[in-house]
């Protein structure tokens, strides 16, 4: 395959003219701004030149989209006014669970004013058990909008299934896919078509080539704002719940222009455990942290062991700025 | 939770005004015959006892109808007329992905001859980079209806999308979950509303418990009909493609009433591998196999190193059924 | 570098010239009968010719003489009069740990009986905790060479430490490296240099490549009697106690010429799973089985859990038998 | 079992004597000018009391004296005037291996003026292929020890095999135990017999309980001199060699006393990523790193991908005494 990045304002018919002639399939697509086209197959498009190409690239790997030999410059995704991806460290904050619009409320006004820049939440929630509190669903999304408008923060939650994918289009300002779906190619496939801002975490038992396919998934559809998210693999390690791949987010900030979060959160299971983490990612070059905090996280109905409370966030975001700081960014 | 297994044809009116009176919450199913009642939670469930109760079973896993504490009888599964479960050990085979009529007419000829009971093959396919074949989709599924009924085989093939259910209600004998669908719990609920067979990969990177958590979604919406198939975990080791957790099929027969399928397919990647780890899955007590046969496989459209000629299919059968009697099953 | 299988009883002084002369470094070996020569750098030795030459192998890989490239033909490992790789199943059968000389004697009387060709046990335990039983050193390898004359069985048992070689030397008939020494790279040397038997087996943590470089360092040393042992890696699966790797078991027959064996009791770590993972591991090819028993695995001082009794391993032995046969072997 | 702390220069002769009165075993140890005295059965110690006992816990994990239920206070090891585990991040630096007197000179001088408090470096190198260098032995240990005293670093180099405990206790000042000798008992107990300090890195497939589990075995022959290494386990992830385990590392620093350090080298595999994984690791509380650095990467005898050039190095250096005064501490 080969992806042909155009010039600014080009008139590319001839180019098509041509693929056409040479019975070669292609695909136009608009990503930042540019006007792309992926021809194939090699050997119909091999030797092709057109006026209107700025640069043509050779696809060996199968995430062409993510990956950055096409566009050096890291990527900006914009929530709203907060961009991620850019000097500031964002910090998602917010319940595990929605459990109801007070428990919300209080935690969105305590991360707000410990600096968090977006409010997470779980509406619909995919539980291991099902015995496990399976979340409010489109009451829960609802929750989150008001809570977000009230206290001024873009809202961040995740999508489970496709056939809900208008409630999102409508209420959600960032759309997350959580790891349980990382390889749900007809969801990733739908928030692609959305074309809202998307948080696709990592599945534990996948690599970082398929993380940056599932990416591509969603930038295939012309979705280009997608933040990429490690949140801990399957190993045999068990004093964790998961293990945060720093290398491993390290490894793929090499390979893509796309920002990375990390959630320090599931990985840890405990509450001890998640300042370190946060730490790490951020030191590691982490754009973006998703942290799980609780007004009263001995009561959660999810996640009680890991949620923080909101005057430990407090002190975690002083020392994320500290750190962020002494490293030429900012928190 | 309780979990009361009511006895045959008794009146439980009854117990649920008990249930009402203790302001307990509690769910009614009907799985293999059987009445059964949820109640929760434990201190407004205990102590109550009803003469509609044949048994009263304290639910401390998440997997209680996926378990045998209540069902020690090994369940049966029949698809059409093939009994999954039971003493001879059933073989589904067939192309990875559904390209055209006559290749998979060619194969369910060939796989019926030499003792398959079941045609599989895919249509829809999540594959792990978008430019893969991604499927014929509903125009596989009906190809395969098509062969399956010219040649005599139910067809078991996968769904990957909640907005597809009616198209495998209507053509679709066994229904297939892959394994990176093993935690979309929006799919495993809706089929199991739709109440067909259903055979149930585990995820990669899913436990043994988490896989019968999965099943017990199904389950839980009153569709006993499930298989767990085995198709290998993440692991370190790269000389297979994954590796094939005989182990944890071994682990969770003896958790588990319901059958258990082992596709050595995709754990072996390489053609070479796959006879040994057939009969391997067989002599611990694989009651089905998922087997991947292809015509021409060096031209399949997707996992040509894996799939097996008809020959060697052939050859395989002999082998397996070797093996199923000199244990004391058939093939 | 490269490998020259030289001609029986050849004169190869004219080759060592030739390769002085081109000033290249080289290593003489006999092996299995045929005398070898390792030679490089390949640019020092490239196109040398000689006439003691029957076959040139260009060595790419880093087990050149574990693989099979220069040896297609199984090689047959003998233990005094038991012959590991050959047509029948060979079981290697008796404790966990060496308690006492009767526990011994009553083990290996009941094993042989049932079947067993090897009796095992540990002297020296390597022990994850210092606070378990370390097991009775030299005087456990005394009370199992005395145990093996009188009942007629050689024995099998762990070496731990470069310094006991001598003892090892004089009274045991086929050293094992267990899991935690098996790139011990020391204890491989000298094990080599012993010319004894050797069972190796595979690190927990360690590649199925790894393991056959292993086994290389013991062959460099001109000590081609090694059995390879399958005996369960790390994965994040807990049901069993090690996920026993039987893809790469035959990944590895794939890749060897060495006999293969498999461990069924430590990845089982349960009594009820090792049946099965030992009718598996034969149904996949292996040559040889490691299986603990004990008289009263419920007082057993180490693996408890795992241990069978004598009664449950004759059962187990007579369907091995069976298995074997059906697959056109013997046991 | 039981370990009693005893106070500061009593005398323990009563309470022996009561331990012999009641059959029970006991080992007596000097760790941290502390007398300890571990006593067990159970049943036998339960309920003794005496004057010189100043606590007395219970053991039910089994690294109790890793563990920091006896001892809150971190332990400081101290190399020399080199102090590990207190407020300065201490700095291992060298070649992978030593491959003669001038590299390793220049490399020493380089990293010393970087600010590296440590010279490291392999003399007797685990190599997973026999083919590869395996060291310079005994020649390279003291080229570490005349370049160290030149320089005027201490010297930190692995031991590979009992048998050389001679050569360590004379030239050395911290003996490295690899990760390929994790596991290896004897070779702990030996230098747990030293008394010398002990840089004790973590198995590629050893959980976080092993790794404590194995510096007990150290602690136990009355050597506290210990530091606790992570150098990245194994994993399904292929984009780094080894996947670092920051959640485990912290996780580990809540468990024992014993200071911790990291090796981003060995993980990274690529020289891009040894900078965020190192100060990954002192954002999440190392203790210490330990780096390889090369006059010449891409002329190494050994890990030619990973290590840095001196002025890598620098630049890394300068990064991690910024973090560290961000955190508190220094570098």
């Amino acid at each position: 395959m080969i992806l042909y990045v155009l010039k600014d304002r080009a008139d590319y018919s001839i180019l098509i003219e041509k693929l056409n002639e040479n019975s070669a399939s292609f695909k136009i697509l608009n990503l930042y701004g540019k006007n792309l086209i992926l021809a194939w197959p090699d050997q119909n498009v091999k030797g092709i030149i057109d006026n209107s190409i700025e640069m043509a690239v050779e696809v060996k790997k199968s995430y062409v989209l993510a990956g950055n030999d096409w566009k050096k410059q890291p990527t900006v995704v914009n929530v709203k006014d907060v961009e991620i991806g850019s000097k500031k460290v964002i910090v998602a904050a917010g319940p595990c669970a929605v459990e109801n619009e007070e428990q919300v409320l209080t935690t969105a006004k305590a991360v707000k004013r410990a600096g968090a820049s977006l409010l997470r939440g779980g509406a619909y929630k995919p539980r291991t058990s099902p015995y496990s509190f399976q979340g409010l669903g489109e009451e829960g999304v609802k929750i989150l909008r008001r809570v977000g408008d009230e206290v001024g923060l873009p809202i961040v939650t995740e999508i489970m299934d496709t056939r809900d994918s208008n409630i999102f289009s409508q209420y959600v300002d960032m759309i997350q896919i959580g790891a349980r779906n990382a390889q749900n190619f007809s969801l990733l496939k739908e928030v692609g078509k959305l074309g809202k801002p998307v948080l696709l975490k990592r599945g534990m038992g996948n690599t970082v080539e398929e993380w940056l396919q599932a990416a591509e998934y969603i930038l295939l559809e012309g979705n280009g704002n997608t933040v990429l998210c490690e949140r801990g693999i399957r190993t045999f390690e068990k004093s964790t719940r998961f293990t945060l791949d720093i290398g491993g987010m390290v490894a793929a900030k090499l390979m893509t222009h796309l920002p990375i979060c990390a959630d320090p959160s599931h990985p840890a299971g405990k509450r001890e455990l998640v300042h370190s983490l946060a730490l790490a990612a951020v030191a590691a070059g982490a754009d973006m942290l998703l942290i799980e905090v609780h007004p009263h996280p001995e009561k959660a109905l999810s996640d009680s062991e890991q949620q923080l409370t909101p005057e430990s966030f407090e002190v975690l975001m002083n020392r994320i700025r500290t750190l962020a700081r002494a490293l030429g960014r900012d928190a």
